[in-house]
């Protein structure tokens, strides 16, 4: 059975592993730790436990449980002293403040939600996301929702170093997924762990990169495909994505419009322009329109990918079958 | 296999419980639902569900799942939003919010939990524990911490009527047992039901009270074994009571002036006094001093009932072994 490690966090992890979970493969979900806003900052700040909610929505894609288990761990309080906290987030930190390890409570929720492979956090310290030459901008958060001008000063404090059990799965896998997922909140943040790149870099496994469908405002304005495989083989290294999935397809206008403060479709490769990478282009949108949850603080990306075209183009053309 | 119904609520019936499940009969607990303080109580308020904490510590009680488990349910935060929150209260209300229904939340937690036996609410519907001629007295926290000169007006708004699940225990019991528990707050509320006390005169079982060791204060002052069976009975008939367990031993003094606000060790019958039941008298006082978790702001009882002598005396004594 192929082994397929993802790296990412958010809903894009999620969309990506509720696709790939229907096909027969040994699937392992490497999670960005940066995460600290909405019921995930509170529980951070209040109990001083690791980020649950990215974690959360990989055991939620991976449970073979029945779904009132799943629909338990997905519930948002709406009212009172818990508005806005995920039942699965309190679930989590409280696991990890019974156990004193945050692997352990992972493990522990693995197997009463029934998960169907692994979820493993990239790294098991606490970390912030800092940006700005002086380190000005602190905290996913706040740099999620602040215009970047400086990208590349994007660091992890303190200084985080790969889970041992990330680095063995991305050793051991004959596919990394990277994507799709928010590239400097989401992404980055998973590469800028000390090990992860030079993991990615050792294997022999195919690399895919799933690239977002659309650009986020102050963030990626106005990019390309080229711009975002720019910004990751930044990290890993020049050439090593084998594939690059990329929708051609454009949104339904009514949606863009509705939702135009995500910002616009991400451009394509301009004409005549070499890659190292095959770009598979396809019609990748989700028909289902997500439903903002009234007690979630955070905005969600509400143009998703389809799971199923997704891990199928996966599957087929990039791994050549199961 | 002998069926054994038991009626209470609190960290009294966790007690009897927990020393009941050792031994091979067929256990439901019966649950007060008139709780309304601490964790419990906000989670009514703010959330608008029936109240979890008793129901919680009976499941908690009959688990056979893992320590983790037991200690997850039993988790009280002490930081935080959280503060004051049992884990498994939280647990319990999410699942009532998400199933719309507080019996599925107490038969999903059952499962999860590995209970063995049956945990039912005494009634299904919302209610408020009242006191006073003009039913000044509202709530079941507030009437536990006022003095009480009115104990006879004590009544459920709105009228409760009984959980048709619990009749059927009651009627198909080999033995019922009644306490130990809070007299006013969490015996009395049950039988103040519809159809709880009817089915009680009913039932061909064994009827055991189990008398509490401790008076409290400006509710049962000065009280003997006599009082406390007295106020039972005028709620389920005189006479039906076959067994009442007394503790005959005086708790050690440096605890009971340490703990003197709880009230006094309760009187023995007067000489001569006839009864209509059997009183079996026992050192029945846990050696185990209970600490008072941080994050809790309901005042526990802190002298309580030794779980395996007090099952022993029910199992051997009253019921005439398994």
């Amino acid at each position: 059975m192929k082994s397929i490690v993802t790296i990412g966090g958010g809903t894009g992890q999620y969309a990506l592993l509720t696709g790939l979970k229907k096909y027969p493969v040994r699937l392992t979900a490497i999670v960005s730790m940066a995460d600290d806003g909405g019921s995930t900052g509170i529980l951070r700040d209040e109990l001083g436990v690791l980020p649950p909610g990215d974690v959360r929505q990989c055991l939620v894609a991976l449970s073979e449980a029945d779904v009132l288990m799943r629909d338990l761990f997905t519930y948002r309080f709406d009212k009172g002293g818990l508005r806005g906290h995920s039942f699965g987030n309190i679930f989590l930190s409280t696991l990890e403040k019974l156990t004193g390890s945050f692997e352990e409570a992972v493990l522990e929720s693995s197997r009463i939600l029934a998960v169907r492979g692994k979820v493993i956090p990239v790294s098991v310290g606490g970390m912030t996301l800092v940006c700005g030459k002086d380190g000005e901008l602190r905290g996913e958060h706040a740099i999620s929702r602040a215009a970047l001008n400086d990208s590349g000063t994007l660091k992890l404090e303190p200084e985080a170093y790969a889970n041992p059990r990330a680095v063995e799965a991305i050793e051991g896998a004959d596919a990394i997924i990277i994507g799709p997922g928010d590239l400097y909140c989401s992404i980055i943040p998973n590469l800028l762990v000390r090990g992860v790149a030079d993991a990615i870099k050792r294997s022999k496994a195919i690399l895919v990169y799933n690239c977002n469908l659309m650009t986020k405002r102050g963030h990626t304005d106005g990019f390309s495909v080229s711009d975002y495989v720019r910004e990751i083989e930044n990290r890993i290294g020049e050439g090593r994505i084998n594939f690059v999935t990329w929708n051609e397809s454009a949104p339904n206008p009514t949606l863009l419009q509705k939702y135009a403060r995500e910002g616009q479709p991400v451009g394509p490769i301009k004409t005549g322009e070499m890659t190292k990478f095959k770009l598979i282009g396809a019609d990748l949108v989700s028909l289902r329109v997500p439903v903002q949850n009234p007690g979630d603080v955070i905005e969600r990306t509400l143009i998703r990918h389809d799971s199923d075209v997704l891990a199928n183009i996966l599957i087929e053309k990039c791994l050549g079958g199961v």
